[in-house]
Formats: C-alpha cells, structure tokens, sequence
C-alpha cells in the first residue's frame, strides 16, 4: 500500500498481487481482481518482492522467470541465512561468527552461548533460540545456522538503493530500538556515530547490491560493537526501520524503491532535522491521536496482539523538541 | 488520485468512478473494473464529486440519491453561477456586482465594461469573455450571468473545511498568479496580508459552509481590492490553489477533505514554512526534474498544450530559499 502510494506523484502504477490466490489488488484499493499470467507480464515493467518466501506454483514460477523480476537473482541467495551468510563470507562482509545447524556441537564449544536460527522465513524475533552454555544439546538441525551471541551497544540499519541503471543511494544510519524482538521505535539520524561506521556501512552495501546486481531498497541490519561493525541481517525489500523517511527525508524509502526499480534518478535523500518512528503494536484505532504531534499511519489491518498495525512518524528541527512530541505518544508505546 | 493517496496513512480507500461509464478505478491504479450501483452503495461510507457537472443518467441519480452523497446539497445551488450569485448575496457574502445574463443591457449601461461567464462548466478562463464598452452588443443569453469588472490587487483563495459532525478548519489565504486565465504559482501563505482579511474570509466560509452543510474542502476564491475582499468562485471540492499542502502544510487539502467526508477530527493545519506551488503546463515529463529542489507530482495523462500535467511544491525555511527553489524551474514556468 505504502509503495502504491510512492507511486502516484512519480506516475508510476503499482499493484499488488497475492502469490498464492492470484488476486490482484489495484493501488491503494482493497478490491480484488484477477488478470491472467500473460496480462500481468504485459501490464508492468517490474516485478518484485515484498516477503521472504514465496509458494512454488505455476504462477510465481512464471513471473519470476521474467526478465522483469530482477529480484530473483537477490531471492536465491539472500532469504536462506546460510547463503546470505555464505554470501557475506564470501565479499569480506563482518558478520557474527556462524557455522551450520549441523555443527551445533563445535559450535557451543568455540562460542559457549548460542543463538539458533531458522534458516528460513523468522522475523521479529521469531524462528531465534538463545542457547546457554548450560542448557541441554537440542538436535542438531539442517534447516537452521548457529551463530555465536554478540555483544553489541546497539542495531543500527542502513537503507542502500542501487537502480536498474547501476546508480546507488544511501540512507544515514539509524537506530533501531527493540521491545520483545519487535521494532519499537528507529531515529534518524543515529546520534554519536562512529565517524567510520557511515562509511564502512556504504562500503559493504556497495559489494551486496553490486554482486547481485539488485534494483530497489534493501535495508541491513547492523550491530554497532563499538569500533566494530558487523551485519546482522539484510532484508531485500523496503523495511520498517525506513518507515520515517516519509515524513522524515526528502525522498522516502517507498519512492526510493520505486525509482531504482524503475530506473528513474536516485537523488541522495536528505534528512529533514531529527526524525524518528515508533510502531504501533496491537493497539486500536484511536481518532483522538489525530490531534497529537506526529504523522499517523494506519495499515487498516484486524488488530491483535503485537501486530504491526501501523506507524507514527516524528520531525523536528531539535532532538529535545522530538522527544517531547514523542511524549505525547508513551500511553501506545511499549515501554 | 492524489485523494486515494493521501487515504493510505488514515486507513481510507478511495476508488473513482466514471459517472458516463461507471468504469470503476480502484485506489491509485487505472485498472477499471465494473460494480453494480447496490455494490457501490453498499461499499462505501461517502461518495462525493470532484467536478462541476454530472451527467443526467441512472448510475448518476441513484447515487446522489443516497444519504452518503452530502455533496448533493451543494451541487444543486454552487454549479450554476447565477445560484452561486445568489446564495452569496442572500448570505450577504461581498461579491463582484452581478446580473442574470438576460439583463445584459443594463449591466453593460451600469457599469461599462463587464465579464460575460457562462452559467455552468467554464474553469481556467474558458466560458469567460470580457466585453469593453465599445464592444458590440451580443444577444442577451440565460445561460449567462454578467459581472462588473473588477480592479483588483491580487486573487487570494481559502481552503475551508467543514467536516459531517460539524466541525472547521481553515488554511492560510494564499495567493494565486495566473497566466492567460490559468493558475500558474500559488504562494502560501499570502504575504503582505490586509490584517482582517484572513478573518473576513473565514467568516465567509463559515456562513457558506453552515448553509450547505457541507462535508469536505471548499476552495473559496477571493479578489484582494485592497481594503476589500470579494468572492470571485467557489469550488466545492480540492482545488489546484490547494495543491502546495501536500508537503507545504502538516495536513493536505486531500487528507483534510477525506477526514471531513468521513467524520475524522479536523485538526488545524500547520504550514511548514514558505511554500509554493508551480503547475506543469502542457510539458512531457523529464526525469531530469527529480535532481532538482521541489517535489514533482505527475499526473501521468497525455501532452496537450496548456493542458496541467503536474506540479511542483516548493517549501523552505525563508522567502529567499524558497524563491531560489523557483528559479531552478524557470525553463518549464510559464513566465
């Protein structure tokens, strides 16, 4: 939805379509329509995707056999955390230490805590098992990694967007603050960077988005170590930890996306001031909040607990001016 | 469009129907699909109309037959300027001297030169014809009215909003430059405002507004004569004058007009700054344009000369900035 709206100053059309249905829902519209293979390789110029997995039927199959989907060479590699880690290895990329799940035993005796993790398809928080040195020795598992435990002062992410026509753009780092494994809140800009973790940041997105020859935005999750930077996990989409740049950058994540995806520029995004994002988790709608600081969004989706439904971004031209209109919002935050 | 774009983030879908083909557009997509009239009805909470006139046919009646049409109120007075005419005059709302276009002679020997506008559909100058006292006499006309012509300052226009609990909100006057009877660049706010004019204004909207009982944005356009300040047309929906609030104000005039239509609290817009808006007149699109200052909204329709293909918004801290913004885009102004 949110892409779809990016699109409409840009004149771009974006329409979403269910790979397990064949639904077609037209632009911000929740109404269904369905139009056959051959049509929909006509209609769009690209084609991507928005999740991990995706089923393996006749349809998806055909699409993304289409030279249109430039995102199935990014989607044989990156939604497996053992080739994105592989991956990763390979271009000199820092990342916590990991081996595969069946080499839990060596695993635990090099690193003594653990973390285990779905090979596939986990996302906030879930699909991830901490390991002690003194809990008991689960199975050994293919279809996960191990990697060691990390100390780290924070997760920053960077937003890296790198067109068809080979151009790249980059986000300032941000800060990611979690409650229970699910984003809470992100700031924008992170304060009191590393003066080298801008740059190392870009370095390593230029090596991802290069060797997979990627169109469109992709966010890596980054543990700030100190001097160390290291990627903790890469999402070949637009992200939440971006969600601020619609009110927050001169170019949002979603317009950004659709611009590489399309091959249109890729002007470097500017901050406007101190900006920041909190989540709505599990919450109802509320009319009232339309009359406190921040810009609402809502994904109109049937509420429960924990779910993502919907977003606040914040702008100011000083943090302490932030934060007080983040205040106004401590009743719905998860703090 | 730019209405269902600026519904995402309330959890609002708009789609649009053709009124001649009841071709139905969902969302921000230009795929038609067809509904039959009780599926309209049933499917959304309030339907509305964003042009002058509609044509006489079933799909038509049916739906402005229904309650969720408010907008039915207003478009039996406000299409036909000579009920425009006289609403204002019964609600003693200051307005250019008028007479039905059958009382031609008398208008002309009563004020000399005077403006010949069609009662119904002329926008952008057309339908509009001034007439010198040397001029020939034309046939009287009832589809006409005739107006004195007026020496004004400058035109203003007002964005009021009036919302289906009753509530208001108002944006600053801004002002609008025209070239050859079409809108060219509206600043907002107005500088060197009459200190009693954004009053008089919204007196004036409020009056129109209660009588009508509207729901949505009006755009009121007013001629500056100095001292005072007179209605020139109304509009009873988002108006290109309106445009700059997407980026230029903490609420668009879409969004506003959305929360008007469906209840949501109307809350008083902010503008950011200095802002501005250029409209895009009969140019094709160049990509080029995303690496300059401003944001670019298309409307991706066909080239015809003349013909408003988009807009540029313009917003910045200080008049000189945002001036400097402007010169950026001298090639495409129609200056």
């Amino acid at each position: 939805m949110m892409l779809a709206e990016a699109g409409v100053r840009l004149g771009v059309i974006v329409d979403r379509l269910s790979p397990e249905t064949g639904e077609l829902f037209p632009g911000t519209s929740d109404l269904a329509m369905q139009l056959d293979t051959d049509a929909l390789l006509a209609r769009y110029d690209a084609i991507t995707v928005e999740r991990d997995t995706m089923p393996d039927n006749a349809l998806v199959n055909t699409l993304m056999a289409s030279p249109k989907a430039a995102i199935r060479r990014t989607m044989a590699v990156l939604p497996d955390r053992l080739t994105q880690k592989q991956l990763l290895d390979e271009l000199g990329i820092a990342t916590s230490p990991w081996l595969p799940g069946t080499e839990l035993a060596q695993a635990r005796a090099q690193w003594g805590n653990v973390v285990i993790k779905a090979r596939r398809g986990g996302y906030d928080g879930r699909g991830t098992h901490f390991l002690s040195a003194d809990d008991a020795q689960p199975d050994a598992d293919e279809d996960t990694i191990v990697e060691a435990t990390i100390g780290f002062r924070r997760e920053l992410s960077l937003l890296a967007a790198r067109s068809s026509r080979g151009e790249m753009a980059f986000y300032p780092l941000v800060e990611n603050i979690h409650r229970d494994g699910i984003l809470n809140v992100t700031r924008a800009p992170a304060q009191q960077l590393h003066p080298q973790h801008q740059a190392q940041a870009e370095a390593m997105a230029r090596a991802l988005l290069e060797k997979l020859d990627y169109h469109g935005i992709m966010a890596i999750e980054l543990f700030d170590c100190g001097d160390e930077l290291l990627v903790n996990e890469i999402s070949p989409r637009v992200h939440n930890s971006g969600h601020w740049s619609q009110e927050g950058a001169s170019i949002s994540q979603f317009e950004m996306h659709l611009r590489a995806l399309t091959g249109l520029p890729l002007t470097p995004p500017e901050v406007k001031g101190f900006a920041a994002m909190l989540n709505l988790l599990g919450v109802a709608y509320d009319t009232e909040w339309l009359h406190r600081p921040g810009y609402v969004h809502w994904y109109a989706k049937d509420v429960r607990p924990g779910r993502k439904m919907g977003h606040v971004n914040f702008i100011a031209q000083d943090a302490d001016t932030l934060e007080e209109q983040m205040l106004a919002w401590r009743d719905v935050a998860r703090s």
